[in-house]
């Protein structure tokens, strides 16, 4: 038989792929299994979008521009500049999600062996898309004591080779619900300029920061405008991950035109997604509106929730719909797995994300885990109280 | 400014990049040009594809499988037992188009420097796929006066090295229209067994074999049954290139389990479109009839027109929906140029792809173009005028 590559050895598996199967086989017992573990928000996708889809009256479902459809790419245009985004239509390449941006971006901008910075815990697809492109992933750790703020320039300056092409920021967080103050993106905007490297910056849930701090994105600092590539997506905001649409926005010239020869490669995005998509920049302010109350109380109602179990912390998550919470166990990923396999409180139980999966460094996050707040507060409750109790059963509790 | 990557130089741009432009040119000056160039056919999506998009019913468009919709993948095994390609469910991973099948099968096969022998000409892209993978398609050259037959053994073997990976073929071939006999696949078979290889075989139009000789997949071959990568689409059955739905179809666990890493990374195909592809399979047998009957008569139409036009040749396409044709000029991309920025007849044009953007071996295909057809026979009959009066005025024509 043929080997298969050594870069499909590397690749990750998810990092809750060996959940799966526990949690099916949970839920083939009659248990109910609360999914605390996923980034599918539960909110519906706008009515407009929704109409959008039902009225599609075509006769041919054809190939759309390598780039995206035009008038889509323009009315982005006007969504980016109200968060003060100015780009044009020819900055902006419309991608089959966020994740195909961040593998065109990395393809079109490193080369095997190149590297860039990243801090820790990170989106652990980043990984992945680094090892398609052969490029290299330096981690900087950031902790859950310091509220998962960005490291010190320090600690980016000691990482800093030959090979550095680009530091990846992802604003507001996943999986940590940080979000960067103005004088951490000058940190990162000074690192840039001066050791001239790319920033990528995956910004997808910008709608989501709870704290009054504002959003600054990597477009908003000056002097770096052609060092930036933005990563974004409509997934998360209008709760549409199945349509696949995101986009790639950079001024650089050079970077646009190498992503176009992989954008038509792959000849065009989904057609119907981009009618979905360019429909949902019309949703309702009361849309975006209660989709970000709903996560503001569910943040506070899950953080004060956790912060309540003997043992348990978790920071105020600002952005996002993510917290990473240390709980007093030996070790997280075995707990989950406990929970799936060898627990249930009245027929309930709980599946999160092992944090160790968003750490490349080894034995970083053993204790933590990620929580998404995309369950209603009723089942967020109950959620908690079953974690509670599951903690108090754990055989590997580490207090008393 | 940092440098974008060797790779993304490397890409090759679009074979038609340079024509697009003189194409949009001549339309503005209110020229009707012909396109001869494109592989989206024009036939209507089928109708129950299309109802079922109208009544698509839910709140969340959200994420499905990463390795495809369950319902779908099981109608798969059905429409795929039809051909007499015995797979189970568990084979067929669900892709973002046949583009995701070929990048995710090079991705999970190959290292950067392993090679893969392709004849050629051949479709554009494989080459760009291989360079995202960083690895190298070496080229066997197949002659229009062969009709495209495939290259002999031989000429396989002395390309072979410890680097050979693979062979990678398309039947019914883009462009040349080759359908491969049971005699060229069995050749396939015993150098794959010999030499250990994978082979992947890109099959997106095996509804279309015109000659009543039989499509012979690689799936029918025996013995290497766990070195095959099938590559799939129904953009082109179902006229429905915009929905994006591939499927790559093994039985090679390990290189299943290497490609669900990175399916896992993408997290999951457009929903609507696997919604849309699932409801093609029940496309009528006269819809399916009907497409045919209607790629039959056009391929005797325009191959007649082209062998009818003084110093053309085709040969005759057994299958898919292109022709590979020689013309008599010195060089078919200035020709292709030259139709479109300095040429008309009574308003009207034709854009072709030449060849050489389907040979990677310089100066072979210099005197060929592809023609799709994709229109129907009235345009195709006014294109194939146009196009003869295009030779007669043309200065660089090579017969008196």
């Amino acid at each position: 038989m043929p080997k298969i590559s050594e870069r499909g050895i590397k690749m990750p598996a998810s990092p809750i792929r060996k959940l799966v199967p526990l949690a099916n086989a949970a839920k083939a017992r009659g248990v109910k299994v609360y999914h605390l573990n996923i980034g599918q928000p539960d909110l519906p996708t706008p009515q407009v979008a929704l109409e959008a889809l039902k009225h599609i009256d075509r006769s041919i479902l054809e190939y759309s521009p390598s780039e995206g459809i035009m008038s889509y790419r323009r009315k982005l245009v006007d969504y980016y500049a109200k968060f003060n985004i100015v780009v044009g239509v020819e900055d902006i390449i419309v991608t089959t999600g966020g994740s195909e941006a961040v593998l065109f971006s990395f393809m079109a901008c490193l080369d095997p062996g190149d590297e860039i910075i990243v801090p820790e815990p990170a989106y652990a697809n980043y990984m992945a898309f680094a090892i398609s492109a052969g490029a290299v992933i330096k981690t900087i750790p950031s902790s859950i004591e310091e509220g998962f703020a960005l490291p010190s320039v320090e600690k980016f300056e000691e990482l800093i080779t030959d090979r550095t092409k680009g530091i990846l920021i992802c604003n507001p967080n996943n999986p940590t619900g940080y979000l960067y103050t103005r004088k951490e993106m000058n940190q990162i905007r000074d690192l840039v300029k001066k050791y001239n490297l790319f920033l990528f910056s995956d910004e997808v849930y910008r709608e989501f920061c709870y704290t009054g701090a504002p959003y600054i994105s990597a477009f908003h600092l000056a002097g770096i405008e052609e060092n930036v590539i933005l990563i974004d997506s409509v997934s998360k905001r209008y709760s549409e991950c199945g349509i696949r649409i995101g986009s790639l926005v950079t001024k650089n010239k050079a970077v646009k035109q190498s992503v176009m020869k992989f954008c038509q490669a792959r000849l065009s995005p989904p057609l119907i997604g981009q009618i979905i998509a360019e429909a949902s920049l019309d949703a309702s302010d009361e849309y975006m509106l209660d989709t970000y109350n709903e996560y503001v109380e569910r943040r506070k109602f899950l953080v004060d929730g956790l912060n309540r179990i003997p043992g348990c912390y978790s920071p105020i998550p600002m952005g996002a719909f993510y917290t990473v919470a240390r709980l007093p166990v030996d070790d997280a990923e075995k707990f989950c797995e406990w929970c799936l396999d060898s627990f249930d409180f009245e027929g309930q139980t709980v599946m999160m994300a092992p944090a160790s999966g968003f750490y490349t460094s080894p034995d970083l996050g053993r204790d933590e885990v990620r929580i998404a707040y995309v369950l209603n507060k009723k089942d967020l409750q109950t959620a908690l109280m079953v974690l509670g109790k599951a903690l108090e059963a754990y055989p590997g509790r580490t207090i008393k």
